[in-house]
């Protein structure tokens, strides 16, 4: 078996004029090319270079944690020969896949980004693991962390102690004043010091590791295999890299995103940002209340907002708190518009 | 065990402080407030009278189709529940609740929604079926169909046959004029007798009913016992209930929604049909878009589009095809706009 | 609507012939039956009265937790119902229902047992949480733990600190004696209150709960809704409630079998207990050698498991250790043979 | 990048001593061990060259139907990696990792097989599919067939055609006779013809695809990419290579185990087999009866069957039919033993 090149990105499959039974927007084009079985064909792994680079390189997170790729399955070019036939790798330009894949992304099919499959090697605090492993759709081995003495549990820095967040709950608090700080992280140090010990004390007493384990703090560092689709990869994306997730996940979903799911699949990658990560979301009272303001009613567009709820006035003329209704005021100033009750 | 009223919706269940670990920005609200375990309480299973009503009873659907429901668990409250505590039915509004369930629906939270099952009996033409059949989530037993002679396989009416979708593929077709249709139903009616006819004689001749079946049309109805929990059943009807599902398969989607989900779950209902299905979404690109449309600035705006490859113009002048591209002007043309470069 | 009894378990459903598409064994004999579709029933959800006895009461687990049930759908007779036409309650005799659930355990038919759903309301110490979360095929809303000061953390008793399991590592080990058991649960109780008491600090010093909770010991106690299927849930309890499961989960898993399930469905935990729980799988090979031992073949037996590799003898004739090995002569023995090797 | 020998089939990864949270049964030898991290390390993906070597074929399966291996992620040596901490290729043998292997499918250990992927592309009659799609955990892309006059549907050859199975439902049926197979084989291509015939009309008539499609036979052939993690893909194989799986679909899964998986993960095959396809299941009464046997008390074990509902005697003296009790005479007679009340 002869592969004269491998830097080719696509591989030649001839498919010949087919449909797609889930997506029937797109078939009927497809339907009128005509195309022929090759019949002989021979196939090699889809490959991405630029995740290859990569490959089993520890990208460093928090004082202690990781996340590498182990391995991988796909590209964009699985996505797009998953959603249609594929006439090999130069008749279809680069611009076609591309738009493929954003219209794909937009109408939220999940099949053809299914066809992708990604596994990584991550090393995290049990505490942010607790957030992970709610993701059910992936596939794990969770391993112990190793046994060193040093770094065992993740340190918080003195200038990392957040606050309680402000009352509308949308925005995470600000930090401590870094002489505060410096008393928790040192009270940090010796609690899990202490913890250290008292493990320790129970493995030379002849307690089983399981039990042993049983009182290491939450921010004890954990280690696992973590494989999943790409589908699913970006709902994860999407929950954790968000404003709202805790700070520590975060991390990680930042670094997968923006350091391995940009380089694996950078065209889904590109239309995952701009249609769910940047997306903005109108309801259709909002949607209402937009067009009635663009079209200078702001009366209108205040009778909408309050007959839908959106817009509660109470008997002594003050405007009830409503998160959904402070979210929308948030979306009209992303479009330069302000509320008329404001 | 007395049971004293059977009307009353919700039940009491004290539960202290709680707070949901995965969703951090409800919890820290919840968390000021104070209750006690009750420790003794009992529980009636959640139940919704409107939903009981129809238990059991054949919604209709196609020629001989029907869609019934045979069983459930949980309900609107069965959300709110599992999103935060609940202090008893007393204390929190109705108004509170909806608010809570629009907050859940807007960020695509996931779980509450999960805490709600039902299972439905559905008889419906395999080639419908088969469309179904792609929600994973769900269990299923299927089973064939009942051997009656009369409407074994759905038959189309004279006037329901449609034409191709239009060249932009996002509207269906029209309908062939009855004359043609009759024509095309009566020759689908001998076709179906005669298969009919096949398996009647292999039948007759010891085949396996397996072996037997292998020729009816795909228009052969099938029955199943259907279980789903609730938010993977509105996956299913922002799916099969979209302008793009088909035809088929599209009448029983809106028959589960609309005289189903409505009764069962209305406020989950509500929040479904304004943020999922009225819902109008803009990617970040068409954000800055439309904001700049709105701040009169239209040049703006084209080389917005432009150079997100959202507009492309050919050398000859004329703009390029790109769906992506007219689902936005039509997205403009709701909020009252027109795109600058048409 | 006049429900006139709730004490009955099964509901009347005229479902004509019908064929599992996934059951073939079943489904000939079925086929040859005729019945009619009733066109009107109505249908009451099934119940359990004997479930509907415990729902919402807390059953007690280690020294602070608990697990309730707070909702369910179906019954033995869902199972049943699902696997086969059913021809009203009083054609088929409980004796057929129960061969028929057995059938359907023994060739690991799922989607039947899917037919029936539970919720629990549970209390665990995290480190236990942490195996129970690993079963992805759960709905879950996890909420932390109340802030009570007393019991906020799993304690250890004095006699319940474990060594380390023997050296082929199938069983788990003995105890501590208690007075060195009581210095662990002492020192125990200092870490558990210190990790408290810098939770409190940190509180009072304006930390993210979040963040304050960041050292808490892995034994705190955590809540959580769980919701899942009959089938997914009788995999956890296999998994759980057998000798190889960790002891705290292995507490919680053998309630919930022994005074939850086996009140729900009766009929289908005995099937479990006795093909799954209590079975004894033999591997082709190891049929082989029980059947040459049945013939009086020894020297045959073994040479079966050494040209299988289940026995290796070494060039000093020793037998290598193999874990298959030893548990294939535990199984030998409970079926009143000896391994000729040995 | 250099890789300098494309024929090694595992990768060096030196992880540490590490701890499978879910497999507390493997862990305590290994965290004995010593090693370091590499830090440094470059991984290359793991590749299988004897699947390369027919990646992308077409494996033929009845008249027009195929298999061909797409893609695929993992190895034998992916599993044992998942289950343990793999120090490097050369210093654990082939041997020890059959032995992982084998422990891990001996006790249904799921995770470390669901860290092998692969994908398929079929091409199989609806009829068959329809079966297929009933495994859940599989990521689908459906493609309607290329529009071939010629073999659009799957012909039953005349001496192909399968009688009703026998009477105690567990064996499939014997064939037909030919000359009775060939007037039923000429009558299938009549009304295929037919369906083909009624299908072009309505195309020719401008009607939409979708509704033209709607009464071809359930014969039509129909193709797919079809991704699934080898732990499903397994319990797929058990249902489907059974002697009570459909024909057709047994042909497929037999062409899949033996021609591809047998190649990818041998190990893995190897124990699949023996455990799980040719396992004999021995529930715990049934275990019971055979100790009695071996101990030469036939009463007691007849007395065993008579209380535990496996042996029932009617008033007349006949032993009534039970295809529990069947089977277990099966079982025995694997074993060389005869029921005592045969």
């Amino acid at each position: 078996m002869v592969i004269p090149d491998t830097t080719v990105l696509t591989v030649h499959i001839d498919e010949g004029t087919v449909m797609n039974a889930d997506d029937q927007s797109l078939q009927h084009a497809d339907l009128e090319e005509s195309a022929v079985f090759a019949g002989t064909e021979r196939l090699r792994r889809y490959s991405v270079p630029a995740l290859d680079e990569i490959l089993g390189s520890r990208l460093r997170v928090l004082d202690d944690g990781f996340v590498r790729v182990i391995d991988y399955m796909g590209s964009d070019s699985s996505i797009v020969q998953a959603a249609r036939v594929s006439y090999g790798a130069g008749t279809r330009k680069l611009a076609e896949d591309r738009a493929l894949i954003r219209d794909l992304m937009r109408h939220r099919h999940t099949t053809p980004f299914e066809m992708c499959e990604i596994k990584l090697h991550v090393r995290t605090p049990i505490h942010a693991w607790r957030h992970w492993i709610r993701h059910r759709t992936a596939n794990v081995n969770e391993y112990s962390t190793r046994d060193s003495i040093a770094n065992f549990a993740y340190k918080t820095k003195a200038s990392e102690w957040r606050t309680h967040p402000s009352k509308d709950k949308t925005l995470t608090g600000a930090f401590l004043p870094v002489e505060k700080g410096q008393l928790l992280s040192a009270r940090e140090l010796d609690l899990q010091r202490i913890s250290r010990d008292v493990y320790q004390e129970r493995m030379e007493a002849g307690v089983t590791r399981e039990q042993a384990r049983k009182d290491l703090p939450l921010s004890t560092y954990t280690e696992a295999y973590w494989k999943i689709d790409l589908h699913n990869l970006l709902n994860f994306l999407q929950v954790r890299m968000g404003e709202h997730a805790p700070a520590e996940i975060r991390c990680y979903a930042e670094l997968i995103g923006e350091e391995i799911v940009s380089k694996w699949v950078p065209l889904a990658w590109e239309a995952f940002l701009d249609y769910v990560r940047n997306g903005l979301l109108l309801s259709g009272t909002q949607a209402q209340i937009v067009a009635a303001l663009l079209a200078h009613s702001p009366e209108e567009a205040r009778r909408i907002a309050e007959s839908a709820g959106l817009l509660t006035v109470k008997p002594n003329g003050e405007i009830a708190v409503s998160r959904e209704r402070t979210e929308f005021e948030s979306k009209l100033l992303r479009l330069g518009l302000i509320a008329p009750w404001k």
